[in-house]
């Protein structure tokens, strides 16, 4: 485990994947400026580690983030206005070129709520819970919450928990597209953390990446748009080693050896 | 309750929560242009009205609405030719401001199931249930249903409704998106009015009429735009006093007291 | 049954139902040029055949499809840059006017679970599964698939089943709406007929011919453009003569009898 005691944030390798843990127990990981600079230079590690290949993020004691800390909240229209001014996008995590993935373990409240939907998919234990939080605070769908959210659970879905601020246990969440796993036994860490071993045994790092700016894309995009730019993403593919070795792993019926993701310098489609 | 016993819309106020009922039980509530008149003025006047909070709209007898009266329906060429001169959006009930729930107590069907769609949500009885019916008629998907549709159900889910007319159950409703809220014990309205009145209570007003604009926004375009749009919202929020009295009431565990959506005439981003 | 017992794509009517059947049960029905060719040659021919309402499509044996024959992938590279000259659309299963239901009855991987997601909707049998299988072989989000399948089960759900390449089974399938209708008793092949034939009885082709192209149009388009449309369209169909017989038949609580799509030099709106 990397870090002090003490580290806001903490980071511990398991083969291929990163564990990142956001490590403010006693204010349920509160988010924090500091926190999201630590969180965010540990992912900018990750993109051009070519030792990792995906990454788990989750929450130390019961909570997963219960959002901005109240004390930074006080301030937040100086900070907001500041925050225009740095250069680091708010959404770095949504823009990770690899596998990003939620361990939920308790609540994920406001801009906690936010953080989990930045991952590309979320699994929960039986005490994950979500609430948008910011009607209740006179405070408005931050962060793109209110573009995510719809496209997550269907429309009137997210009305439901943006107008309301009502808190959504981990049934529910499930049922409805918040979580995509639901962990009744065992640990979500553990679970998650499986999960991403598997993408790193199995999957192309290149199509994971590809797949990603894929569907980033076409949130927005056409569908004729989308099957254009498929057409010539997989002509690329075709010109690169991981389809030939995509195939003879699978004819020979034994475990894929692809390559790590170059790093960003490379010309990867993303 | 408002209105005289034949009043084709009944109007109540319970609380900050005015209920509306469509009132013609007899013809399941039947939609014509004199119910539609009534609807939409009642609509209009809750909007500046600062007492009222939110809407809750539900029919009365077994149906909510069974979709244009058949009378009308003959003449809906003209009809239809005239409503183009219409100053007035078909779909005045989208563009309010404030949550407008609705309380599916039957069959809601053809234009009465575009009505339930109107809503920002919906709370089900299970005997509440929906067919498109247009298929069944020789008509098209209308006022706006094959886009709402396909966004509260998913493409595959309102193709087969769409196409099929077929009549879905409140279960089904409830699994597949159509029903927010299935209300198996006591009265769909109390459930609908009950949680609009706690949006009432412990929401701003101000913050469900800006997220309300974010979803509209956020539906068509692209996520950048709604950060961008998000960053601009939460700077204006900051200067307002709904972010000071919801952080002191979250602190001091109390109810929060927000201030009444403005009139229209307001400079409150919708 | 039409076709030699060694074709690759059967085809047989069953009432106004045209069942097609992908034939290389060996294979698990593999995707190849041929069996392509043969698919959408029957379809073509079924868009303009007056005793066609709707398409069935399912595989023989054990699969539905198991994708693109390997022997093809192989030189696909190749493949892939002759098919830019293809004057016919990758997709054509897409813009067929008649409803196409799917009748997965096992496993749908890769081009074939594409092939299944081009069905306006999609029946499947308890042994139905779906792998998008492409992060496995170093491959892409090929076809479209990236853009459609988000609108059908959410964006995460998406991102999971397309960057693990798991498998789902049927009961997941239908839970998140990659399946509409889980057959549990009996034939998924005379259950997406009789959905069929219930079409075919009941809804104007003309309508659902219209009803696709909206869906279509409004995947892409902003609320407004598709209410604009719609207007456009609802005094087209009432200037038509299915309006009439819908309406009446209703009153008469009679079947409809509506006429067969007109063919293709129409002047329908598609």
């Amino acid at each position: 485990m990397t870090g002090a005691p003490g580290e806001l944030v903490l980071a511990e390798r398991r083969g291929q994947v990163l564990l990142v843990t956001f490590n403010r127990p006693a204010k349920l990981n509160a988010w924090t400026d500091e926190l999201e600079d630590r969180y965010f230079a540990l992912l900018d590690a990750a993109e051009d580690d070519p030792d990792v290949c995906a990454v788990v993020v989750t929450g130390a004691g019961r909570g997963f983030c219960a959002g901005a800390d109240l004390q930074r909240l006080k301030a937040v229209g100086e900070v907001s206005e500041a925050g225009r001014a740095r250069r680091r996008p708010r959404d770095l995590p949504r823009t990770l070129r690899k596998p990003l993935i939620g361990a939920v373990n308790g609540v994920a409240a406001g801009l906690g709520m936010v953080e989990a939907l930045y991952c590309d998919l979320r699994f929960g234990s039986p005490s994950a819970r979500f609430t948008t939080a910011f009607a209740h605070r006179g405070l408005i769908a931050e962060y793109g919450i209110s573009w995510l959210l719809p496209r997550l659970v269907g429309h009137s879905r997210a009305a439901d928990l943006l107008l309301s601020s009502r808190m959504v246990d981990a049934e529910e969440a499930f049922r409805i597209g918040l979580l995509d796993h639901l962990v009744t036994t065992g640990s979500v860490v553990d679970a998650a953390v499986a999960y991403a071993a598997e993408l790193a045994e199995r999957c192309s790092p290149a199509s994971m990446a590809t797949i990603k700016s894929q569907l980033s894309n076409d949130a927005d995009g056409t569908y004729t748009d989308s099957v254009t730019r498929a057409e010539d993403l997989m002509l690329q593919a075709f010109r690169g080693s991981d389809v030939v070795e995509g195939l003879a792993s699978h004819l020979d019926k034994r475990s894929p050896n692809f390559p790590s993701l170059p790093v960003r310098s490379s010309d990867v489609p993303v």
